[in-house]
């Protein structure tokens, strides 16, 4: 980071904190290559990266030996590091001095709890910035040949959390099958059958694509094709690791036409990388 | 783009064409800083570069200048580029042996029409990938301090589009106003009256906030901010420019606290950037 001297607010926002920094960076789906551009710069600079599960391992092989390499990750029905314990480290470690990269899966805004450390450190006065990274719906469904929105099947597209977090959340199943257009649930594999149900019980086709794309845009990337009615039962017959996302509605089916990633992979096709 | 020599299938994917590629590149929201990694190598590599009216000018200056740049931008209002005409024109210049970059703003799969150019690919047997970008919801909402979700206010968030292209498109006013979430309105800076109205008919409070986002990202990024209400009136009251985006909910009130990118600009604070 460098000041203009010219600047007159300079000393407004040194009275902030004199040190330390705190980059809010969203690390995309996996793919290195789908980092941006500004999330490599801070990547290659900071003093230390607290990261969530969600980053990859291909992304975490980016990092400089040098820097310290702090994991917050939260994962499904495990212990982990509670939101409170990650805004006060965030905290201290700017108020050490540190250039702190906080990288998470996908983008900060959305489902990243990102808007709750930027309020954190706002009020503690330290200095910080928010990188948008690609959401994994939109990554996973670009891979998976899946668009969200296709002119004549979706003009829209819905993202949620089927994971509540509080007990006061209620999906609006009756609003979300009235949409026609692409529904994403983020955070949903351990409840793919409650949203199925839940789909078809408010009124959605039970014949209504669904994806589950697994580790997306990494080189473990695979997704799983059924409807709303059978995907349950696929689900038994194999195996499908976290992270994953699902998409459900006819732009699914368009998967079988867009195949450019499984023709990259078949054919061992590979560009000059991040690395 | 290299091939790997021990790979089975090679014959099989150069049956499609021997020579030509089209790359199908999301360029994010405006800020070059905010390309991908891939984007920036394909923009660097391509031998032509077909663009839309959406791609910032910041980015465009990043294209070496022995590289072909063709403008196929839809505008308001405007005579533009066909759809028709921009399929056939990335199947001529494949043909001819090019790397092309089709570079669109945000992501190429959401409104972007990315999905219809790659069926047409396919179905002419032409090598293609898809390169994923920042949507301008995410990278717009990030800059101007509004998180797409947030605990306790938004648990999901809907992208639609206010610009119909065909008569049978209906938006599901119902439907959004109980979602009870972060709704987007992608190219509706000339629909704000009816949106706004269409809202509040279908029992959306009229004090809900709504931000108006224009050129966001850039150095030109802007909002405005009112309720339902307000919002058309003050629109009479300042000039917006396009490209813009359109917030509703709650969630735009934490703009006034989320306010990093404000005191970047004010104090000048500025990184080593792609440039």
């Amino acid at each position: 980071m460098s000041i203009n001297p010219n600047s007159h607010n300079v000393k407004s926002i040194f009275s902030r904190k004199e040190r330390g920094f705190v980059h809010l960076v969203g690390a995309g789906p996996g793919d290195p290559d789908l980092l941006t551009i500004r999330a490599l710069q801070i990547i290659k600079n900071a003093t230390v990266i607290v990261y969530d599960n969600l980053v990859s391992r291909e992304i975490l092989q980016l990092v400089p030996n040098e820097v310290q390499l702090i994991k917050v990750g939260k994962k499904y029905n495990c212990v982990s590091t509670s939101q409170c314990e990650i805004n006060e480290l965030l905290i201290t470690l700017a108020n050490q001095g540190h250039i702190v990269c906080r990288l998470k899966g996908g983008d900060p805004f959305i489902f990243g709890r990102g808007s709750e450390e930027a309020l954190v450190l706002e009020r503690q006065g330290i200095l910080y910035d928010v990188v948008p990274g690609i959401t994994a719906a939109i990554g996973c469904g670009a891979y998976s040949g899946i668009p969200l929105t296709h002119r004549g099947i979706s003009r829209g597209v819905t993202m949620i959390t089927a994971h509540g977090g509080d007990d006061s959340y209620q999906i609006e199943w009756d609003a979300l099958t009235h949409l026609d257009h692409t529904l994403i649930f983020y955070m949903g594999l351990h409840k793919v059958e409650w949203i199925t149900q839940s789909l078809i019980n408010h009124g959605m086709d039970f014949n209504t694509p669904i994806a589950i794309i697994s580790q997306g845009t990494t080189n473990q990337h695979h997704h799983i094709i059924a409807t709303l009615k059978t995907i349950s039962e696929k689900l038994y017959q194999v195996s499908i690791k976290s992270p994953s996302i699902i998409i459900v509605g006819e732009v699914v089916n368009l998967a079988e036409l867009i195949n450019w990633y499984g023709i990259k992979k078949e054919n061992n096709i590979h560009y000059e990388g991040v690395m």
